[in-house]
């Protein structure tokens, strides 16, 4: 029996761990400022007697996505995504080797491509992301998220999410929040999978776009995805479509980068209680360490303003128990 | 006793009355097939066990709002909005007095206005909506709206929707649907009153935009409206400001005009359940009668193709018990 009772411990302590991380609301957070800083905010904003009680209609957060929701590391997805696209499609656009950028993309020469700057990501992104409705282009985002590999992780790039921050969203829902992606990312890319992984509807979704033309082809009514740049959702972009998709001013804002500097400052500067957190990637061997000198994810003058801003920087070293999902 | 109890009587049956007004889904509708085709679809949808059960998150229906939710005769309500603005600032435009469109507005020349088109309409708009914040236009229009008085009805404009279709708005929300906006009016102007009246939030709220700037003036994080149109959300447009803000395809539109032609196509050839009705204006003397010859919401092509497509037609005459809400 003693054996017995042993393994009986043993399944209890398990059933109780499993059960204390989906019941604790940041339970992969170690205690300190950060953790502190998002508990103590939404206990303001939610207690009806508080003088910060904020109703839940207003309770609206916004998250960037690459680098504070999943890894941008060592390019974003949606450029690894682009990249994919190009080589897959190069047999039938022999005309792409004339132009020196997609023939980069090509041959895997990162480096013409990263001197193209963000001009040359947009080019590559318009040009590999068009001529399909937006069902189409999600359902080939989607097949690829099924079997792309991360270079490092050797894990799909839905799983190297911030656990984390899941579990951000998830309190901030519970407690009567509504959360929002707002991010430089493509808005249909990051369609296809936001439900399924961060429990975001497509509606709550805020993101970069080409143009979009309804025709009837066919007798068939239909939307075209056309390569055209139709809206930047980044650095002063991001207010503009925070405005343009919610029409109220966030009181919480998540972000990693100078991109999302402008959005924590349009939050953080509403009259009422507001949370600004910057994840800081300070963690080279689970993940990443970088911030000023990176070429994604460039965190620089939002670090220098965090202080006098009161944004909250999450120290990803010490302040995250865990950075991924357990692997299943 | 007898006169006490007779009382008694008529408050309990006021006070059921009231209640039933509550209650009972769809109160102000008359027993007919526009009723019916409502009542049909929300439950075939919403049956658990049935074949065309839908999920709550794919339960999304878009209202036009300009005669499908309130008054659109004699003139768009933000028309009159627009000449009352024109009229109020010309004293600090003297330059305005050169511009044939500006100067007819500022007469109350109708004729020339209605000879601009929809251009001189959008011109107009542009003009008069840009220079200040979304939440200092809001301010403005709010203003606005709690003077301004309908010419024939005499009653503010948010009195002048339409009671039976606050209904079906409250009965597809309490049926699990998220109810949308979805017209070419202004969205920021639909959005200072969108809430209070119908119940539709900021982000449910899809419309013409002109662009929006983020600055920072005098420290101070801004967002300022330029003269200069974003978007118009009519016709084709719906469909792409639809997939733009909502991301999903609806499987409910209620429009009035041929600017919902697009929009009622691409929401009813989607697969599933879906429904299209069409508010016809056939009642000149509770509110107005009106289709293919109307200036404001001209119902032509799209009530040719109502019986091919299954469109329903709302008869507001025989299908309304009442048009407006009871004055207060």
């Amino acid at each position: 029996m003693r054996r017995f009772s042993h393994v009986l411990f043993i399944a209890g302590a398990l059933v109780f761990s499993a059960v204390s991380a989906i019941c604790a609301p940041l339970a992969s957070w170690n205690d300190g400022p950060a953790k502190q800083a998002i508990e103590t905010f939404v206990k303001k904003v939610t207690d009806p007697d508080g003088k910060d009680f904020v109703s839940p209609e207003q309770r609206i957060a916004v998250f960037d996505n690459d680098g504070t929701l999943w890894v941008e590391q060592p390019m974003y997805t949606q450029l690894a995504f682009a990249l994919d696209r190009v080589r897959q499609l190069a047999p039938q656009h022999p005309e792409w080797q004339e132009n020196p950028l997609l023939k980069a993309a090509i041959e895997g020469d990162m480096k013409t491509l990263a001197a193209s700057g963000d001009k040359g990501l947009l080019e590559l992104v318009t040009v590999t992301h068009a001529g399909m409705s937006p069902a189409a282009f999600q359902q080939i985002v989607t097949d690829w998220l099924a079997s792309a590999e991360h270079p490092r992780f050797k894990r799909r790039y839905t799983d190297l999410v911030y656990q984390p921050m899941l579990e951000v969203l998830a309190y901030l829902r519970e407690n009567g929040f509504t959360t929002y992606v707002v991010s430089g990312g493509g808005i249909e890319f990051m369609r296809a999978w936001s439900d399924r992984v961060y429990g975001i509807l497509p509606a709550q979704v805020v993101g970069s776009s080409i143009k979009t033309r309804f025709e009837i082809v066919d007798g068939k009514p239909t939307l075209i995805r056309l390569p055209e740049v139709n809206f930047i959702d980044d650095g002063a972009g991001k207010p503009v479509g925070i405005n343009e998709h919610i029409g109220q001013r966030p009181i919480a804002a998540f972000g990693n980068s100078d991109g999302d500097l402008q959005m924590l400052q349009w939050t953080s500067t509403g009259a009422g209680p507001r949370l600004g957190m910057i994840v800081h990637h300070t963690d080279a061997e689970r993940e990443y360490a970088y911030d000023r000198n990176s070429h994604f994810g460039r965190l620089d003058k939002a670090m220098d303003l965090a202080p006098a801003e009161g944004w909250v920087l999450i120290d990803m070293k010490n302040d995250w128990k865990d950075v991924f999902p357990a692997a299943k």
